[in-house]
């Protein structure tokens, strides 16, 4: 059973100001909650439609039908559980390796991507603008898929922080250096622009190493990489050779 | 002004079968249907909010209110103008170049973006399972963003076309041999497995060229790219050195 007040304050949950009023965020799906717990996320409180969640005192869960999963989920087809958990501190972001800063990503989907590629290519830190989408909206947890977990994502004034940065600063361009044929560092700042308008004015002033994903299809008419899929290649080319 | 008929037939095609039965296909948003406008697609009529389609004859476009638009649209937010376009008649395979190979990709999306990753890096041709989500869908003739206009797909029994091939066969597992340690030819089948559960053991069997993208984080937990992720890192592989 689920009272109405959790109902409401669970749906609220999908909306930003109201995780920041109760520093709360949701998780569906077994395996994006099991990640969550194994790791340092405090669990606020488990909703399960079975019970398979030993690891769980009986004080941090309830039992619930599907009809109360389908009340409280954001997802068209619920899963069998959701978990509130308490949205941690932000911690101090690591300025060592290779870090990818968000100039205003909007899209949840393309933000959780990009941290799962981050977990792949073994990138610990990922900035955002503050215009960037909140890492606790719930499709960008879901698209995790549990990379939530290992890699610390920041919040700052981007032209600050790559103002003051030490690093080398890397974002791709039309006329940049073609990427494949560049040595790239193991240490620096790479740069991903917003779904529509790429790298803001602003930040790309400060830019120093300007580098372009060569394109081999009809050069009139193909438009743009998904700003996912240029990350994808963008880390591949700067790991690739420590394989 | 659109009718009941116009507004029922239009909304069927958001079905496959009723595509099928109508040989009819829709495309919404400026860009999308002028790149289809002006490629070799057969337009049966255009309904806009605002006329700024010149080229297109008064007969096959109407100026409808934003309401009309929105019972007709496929989109939460609908655009300006919705295009419904004639089926062309499947082409002919390509067997020359790199083809990729979907092994049913499920999620409209996905498809979409591999086809506007194989438009930029001059694929010209996509052959897909027939359990793969239909290129006429709308959501992914949205994702492709005009790349459908450039890129040949076509559907087969994934397993007889493999099998008949002389090109070499390529396929991602984690047992694979490193992808940045081999030579990579610019001829050749390169199999895309399901998001859930990647490559089929059918094809498994058939796939010569067994190769594996290197992965850098935690081995223990991080789980998989994503197959459009996957796509990204592979396509800028093979023709990395041609750049």
């Amino acid at each position: 059973m689920v009272s109405k007040n959790q109902i409401k304050l669970i749906t609220s949950l999908q909306q930003k100001k109201y995780r920041i009023n109760n520093q709360l965020f949701f998780a569906e799906g077994v395996k994006v909650i099991q990640e969550l717990l194994q790791s340092n996320f405090e669990l606020e409180h488990l909703y399960t439609t079975q019970f398979d969640f030993e690891e769980v005192p009986a004080a941090k869960k309830s039992l619930i039908h599907e009809n109360d999963l389908k009340k409280i989920s954001a997802l068209a087809t619920p899963n069998s559980c959701l978990a509130v958990f308490k949205i941690p501190q932000q911690k101090e972001i690591s300025n060592s390796g290779l870090i990818i800063a968000l100039d205003d990503i909007r899209d949840p989907g393309n933000l959780g991507t990009i941290l799962r590629l981050c977990d792949w290519f073994g990138i610990k830190q990922v900035v955002c603008s503050k215009e960037t989408v909140d890492i606790y909206n719930p499709k960008v947890v879901q698209a995790t898929m549990g990379s939530i977990t290992r890699v610390n994502v920041s919040y700052v004034d981007l032209a600050e922080y790559i103002t003051q940065t030490q690093l080398p600063v890397f974002g791709t361009f039309m006329d940049g250096e073609n990427i494949y044929k560049n040595i790239l560092p193991q240490e620096g700042i790479i740069i991903m622009g917003n779904e529509a308008n790429g790298i803001s004015e602003e930040i790309e002033k400060i830019i120093k190493n300007r580098l372009s994903i060569p394109r081999f299809g009809d050069l009139q008419k193909t438009e743009s990489l998904n700003v996912a899929t240029a990350t994808a290649i963008i880390l591949s080319e700067f790991k690739r050779n420590l394989a």
